[in-house]
């Protein structure tokens, strides 16, 4: 009987501590931590303020029974959701900035910066999720699971206790990082969205995102007028539809008072839009920004347009909004995708960053890894976006880099606004893959200021997802070795992030190619996808052009003269192909075979090294993570571990069909001093076809 | 019109090289030549001579009208097949001799090697192919196609033209390098092969091959007399059951006077046999002698038995066979495998070879690559067999070699021979992987000679199947330049299957692990596989024996003392682990994981790194490969190519398995400087189950 009662003990001592350190990753950044006292005083409540309460009684790692003073007072030089951090508590403008500064406080208290005399105002006023989820729950591009807004079946609608909780966690988790915006639904919209079933809900998420600072925002169809109001057009000048509009945004503020605004994709890919009715974008745009304008509501309206008519898709958002500049409201925005294709792993910046000078513009990021290897590969995108935020457009001068043509500060604009296409969805870990959840801390880090880089940033986020304070990392229970973990652990995983994105871009599409995806999918490789009775500008030969002679897309004058949309000297500089950027010479040139590089090797041997060279980044990566093995949870180790073996397979898939078919141009051996094709040809044109997601697999 | 009739011609013209030039292996190293002109003198005519006065004509490459004298003299010290080269001509015993002198003095033309004085005896005086074919056409162990004697059908016997001229072809090949012997269809025989149909068909294939040398024999199902002869036993002393097999001799010799005999696999693997009726082998064997020795015929009976009760599957070939030592008739050979297990990619020699003293005993080599790889992997297999015949018994002192107890030079046996279980089917190139080819010639040139090193077999076959005579290699239509070749194909090649069966053991199951397959195909790996009900000696556990302490079978006398059947100084040698060569070490030793190795490294570390150098290997093959296209024709270079790819990607999954499984006993991580896995083991175990034939393919 004693062994029987010391055997159950045993096992429910085993058990809580399995318990304990179940790590699932749902926490991301915010781990539990086992916090010391503290007295947090404040001269007012607030839904916001007891928020910021409780995070400081939870996460207080600071002084043992310490006072904290939350000051909220009106100080210019905070804009809208500042903070200043000093010894004896925080100041802001608002209960909001008291929040954020809270987050930020805990944050330093974790990574080892300095909490005193530390002033920080945002980038953007608007730092927005767009959530590409449809209402039935699923999610276009996401990698995570279903929507958490919207689910299938006939209770979709029916707001649950789960529900709520996760909407709380989700909007606790935006807040911590200064995200105060959610688009909650396709930009491919549904129009039922605007019925009043689908309202009511928005209104219940909205009602939970408030105290955390979160504006609720919804994407419309543009043709909702004809399909939910049984009109006959939905012509933006029709007075009817205008009135309909307004009738509609008045229905929706009754609701939510506190309504952002509406996202719309107008006369793009298949989406209904003003010129449908002969009018332009501006028309489009104006008629819902008055309908939203009485209850302070704004309109981004996105510059994702093209035509598989025109000889060269690259150019055609310049080309439609370029000439619109400044007939836009001053409550819209125009959201243009950081580069003129679509997201790709490496494009030069859309040409219309700094072109657009009376008109607002925000930056578009994509969030979710549609062509950068969805929740599988393990790819850190703060590189990425950093390298075209610091784009410079020379629109006004040398220094007019992106950033600065966005965030207000070259030109007078009454919004500034980033946004983000989500990676979030129902998985445990809200992103699918562990490292995904970087990428959304770096949207919002970055959103907030764009001037930090992403070495801090990773070293930010491994340290407050991995780190000794977590109650779930068990490896730190006791005896944590700072100097061990930062060597071991630290310093190397932060170094595969960094390199992350680059060996996608190596494995994938390097030296500025790019879209040779197969088809739907966007994961493998199609560099052969062309069907005869495809939209050209859908297929993969219409991006890369390969042919005897060489490859890349010519965007020179004596090309599509994509180049004339970038302001001097950058446009010369393109046009060159002797000062044109190696990382995007196939962007803007047909370049030959044996064009030597900049290394002295040619063209299809650089092509060659830097497809391997993917591969073995890859395989450092696995390596990395594998001596990670002693400082982390079994359970994420596991998932990462698994992920980067799918990747490095999926490498060497990207590799030898990027290498084959291109070598039946080249006609040229791949030098032999590199790991030669494990696959045929034949076999991944099949079977990157029958299985998009992951021949390999 | 012109332009029309030129572009006729042309195309003409072009198909015709075409023609020429296509090259599918179907010619072996037989490669058609442009050959010189010869006058052959003989003295006496017969079909066998005929024969070899074609194959000068064809294959000429001496001086262009030299005369050549075929002369068949008694001369004692030439035994039965042995020949004379000189400058006149070919002198020999048989008709059949001068056709093995002309098959070596064509090879000797285009190799390079002297023609004259040259005097060659073989070492065998039996060089048998054993077919593992099945009367419905299909092969057991068979990765080229279907049996070119049986076919499935009701017209399965009627001998057509086609039939006939395969059937030349077949025993052209096999005289070519000396083999004189082939049985006929599968040692798991149907009884159906005694039944009169299918010895009509016996008699026309034995018609065929008659001039090339080759005489027929047939594999028996010992229960026969029951099956088809409507008796009630097939007790070997039993009346009615000698004589039932007496009359069925007779019956066979009536149609086939030169009818070799019989091969049996009896009591095992649920073959039935003489110990089902509590007889011995030997009671069963002398049964068969007494009726096939009035005419000469003989009986190869199979040492490959073994029962699911006992202990050690090694050892019990020996426990059957030795005690039976001098009771066999003096026309019974006692066929046995290299290895105690079952041709495994290395086995230590059984230890029957040399310890029967007083029965003749003959090797059996797997030349099919049922356990390397199938016609899929590349594997040169003479350096396997080399390394059998040279392995030394001890059993009459230093220097007796398994070749040395077989061949007759140490024991005094009438009859000598060598089996090789063929790798031939319906495929055009006969073997399925043309590496494959060089497998069938090294059989015979080593069955003629054993002495021969693999070297210089793999210099002969390359020279032959690839060289610059013949007229389907395009490439050497002109300008061959022997350096460049030399140095650019023939050495590198040369080297690459020098180096192949060693990386299969390296990637599969090096330092002496045995059995590890996934079961039944026995392709790829499955270290895992031992399901409670089935049969012990059937699972992976069994041989490998891993556990947290270490890994190996334990077969010293702390285990199943299985080197007893050793002689001294070689039973002491394999008990010690400090001498037991480490190739071997874990087929004879149970060893810590942390043992240390002569490298220094630990057991588990030596393990890690062979099976990387095995991986690695194979992609040195694959560069070699490459880079030999411009000497090798597309066909040939393609299917080769494509192969190593596949044998590149099973060499990961190979090593992926086994280290991620043997892992979990050794608990220590995977050498960091060592690529690390693609694959998760659990995936592994699935499609390695789902897909026994290639995961991955």
């Amino acid at each position: 009987m004693n062994h029987l009662k010391l055997s159950t003990s045993l096992f429910f001592l085993l058990f809580s501590l399995l318990i304990l350190n179940a790590q699932n990753g749902h926490n991301v950044w915010l781990q539990n931590k086992k916090a010391k006292t503290v007295n947090v005083v404040s001269s007012k409540e607030s839904p916001t303020l007891n928020i910021a309460k409780n995070e400081l009684n939870q996460g207080w790692l600071g002084t043992d029974g310490a006072t904290i003073t939350l000051t909220v007072k009106r100080n210019k030089s905070l804009k809208q959701d500042g903070f200043i951090l000093n010894e004896n508590g925080i100041t802001a403008n608002t209960d909001l900035g008291i929040l954020y500064g809270t987050f930020e406080l805990l944050r330093r208290q974790q990574t080892g910066e300095s909490t005193s005399n530390a002033l920080s105002i945002p980038s953007y006023d608007q730092r927005i999720l767009n959530h590409w989820d449809n209402p039935n729950g699923s999610i276009e591009r996401g990698y995570a699971g279903n929507s958490l807004f919207w689910r299938y079946g006939k209770d979709s609608l029916t707001v649950t206790d789960s529900d709520i909780k996760l909407w709380q966690e989700y909007a606790r988790i935006n807040a911590s990082v200064g995200i105060n915006g959610s688009v909650l639904n396709n930009v491919n919209a549904s129009p039922m969205i605007l019925t009043s079933g689908y309202l009511q809900r928005v209104k219940a998420i909205n009602d939970v995102l408030r105290p955390y600072g979160i504006k609720t925002f919804l994407s419309i169809k543009f043709s909702s007028p004809s399909l939910i109001g049984g009109l006959e057009t939905s012509d933006p000048l029709d007075k009817n539809v205008i009135k309909w509009w307004r009738d509609k945004v008045k229905e929706i503020y009754t609701l939510i008072p506190d309504f952002g605004g509406f996202l719309v994709k107008a006369s793009s890919e298949g989406q209904p839009g003003p010129q449908d009715y002969g009018r332009s974008h501006a028309d489009g745009a104006n008629m819902l920004a008055d309908a939203l304008k009485p209850y302070n509501g704004i309109v981004m309206w996105r510059a994702f347009v093209y035509s598989p008519t025109d000889e060269d898709r690259a150019k055609q958002a310049y080309t439609e909004f370029a000439p619109l500049d400044g007939e836009f409201r001053d409550n819209v925005i125009i959201q243009v995708k950081n580069g003129p294709i679509d997201f790709q792993p490496r494009e030069p910046f859309s040409p219309l960053f700094g072109a657009l000078k009376e008109t607002a513009i925000m930056p578009e990021l994509q969030i979710t890894q549609e062509y950068l290897g969805h929740s599988t590969h393990l790819a850190y995108l703060a590189p990425m976006w950093k390298e075209f935020l610091e784009s410079d457009t020379y629109q006004e001068g040398e220094g007019s880099t992106v950033a600065k043509t966005t965030d207000g500060s070259l030109f007078d604009q009454k919004l500034t606004a980033i946004a983000g296409v989500a990676n979030t969805g129902l998985d445990d870990n809200w992103t699918g893959h562990t490292f995904a959840q970087s990428n959304w801390y770096a949207f919002g880090r970055l959103a907030w200021n764009h001037e930090l880089t992403s070495e801090q940033i990773a070293d930010e986020w491994l340290k407050l997802t991995f780190g000794p304070f977590s109650l779930e990392n068990k490896n730190y229970d006791v005896d944590f070795d700072e100097q061990a973990w930062n060597t071991n652990f630290l310093n190397p995983v932060k170094q595969m992030m960094l390199d992350s994105r680059e060996a996608i871009v190596d494995y994938m599409m390097p030296l500025g190619l790019h879209h040779i995806f197969s088809p739907n999918a966007h994961y493998g490789p199609g560099p052969w996808y062309g069907p005869a009775r495809a939209r050209k500008d859908w297929t993969s030969l219409y991006y890369h052009q390969a042919d005897s002679l060489g490859i890349g897309f010519d965007r020179t004058p004596t090309g599509s003269n994509a180049t004339i949309q970038y302001e001097e000297p950058l446009r010369s500089q393109f046009n060159n192909i002797e000062t044109c950027p190696e990382d995007v010479l196939l962007w803007f040139h047909h370049v030959p075979w044996d064009y030597k590089m900049k290394s002295g090797k040619t063209l299809w041997e650089e092509l060659c090294y830097h497809y391997d060279t993917g591969v073995h980044k890859v395989r450092t990566f696995q390596t990395i993570w594998d001596k990670a093995k002693p400082y982390v949870d079994h359970e994420r180790f596991y998932e990462v571990q698994t992920k980067l073996r799918r990747q490095a397979r999926n490498a060497i898939v990207w590799k030898d069909a990027c290498l084959l078919y291109f070598q039946e141009f080249s006609n040229t051996p791949i030098p032999y001093d590199i790991e030669r094709p494990l696959h045929n040809l034949e076999d991944l044109k099949i079977s990157t076809m029958k299985r998009p997601l992951d021949y390999n697999n």
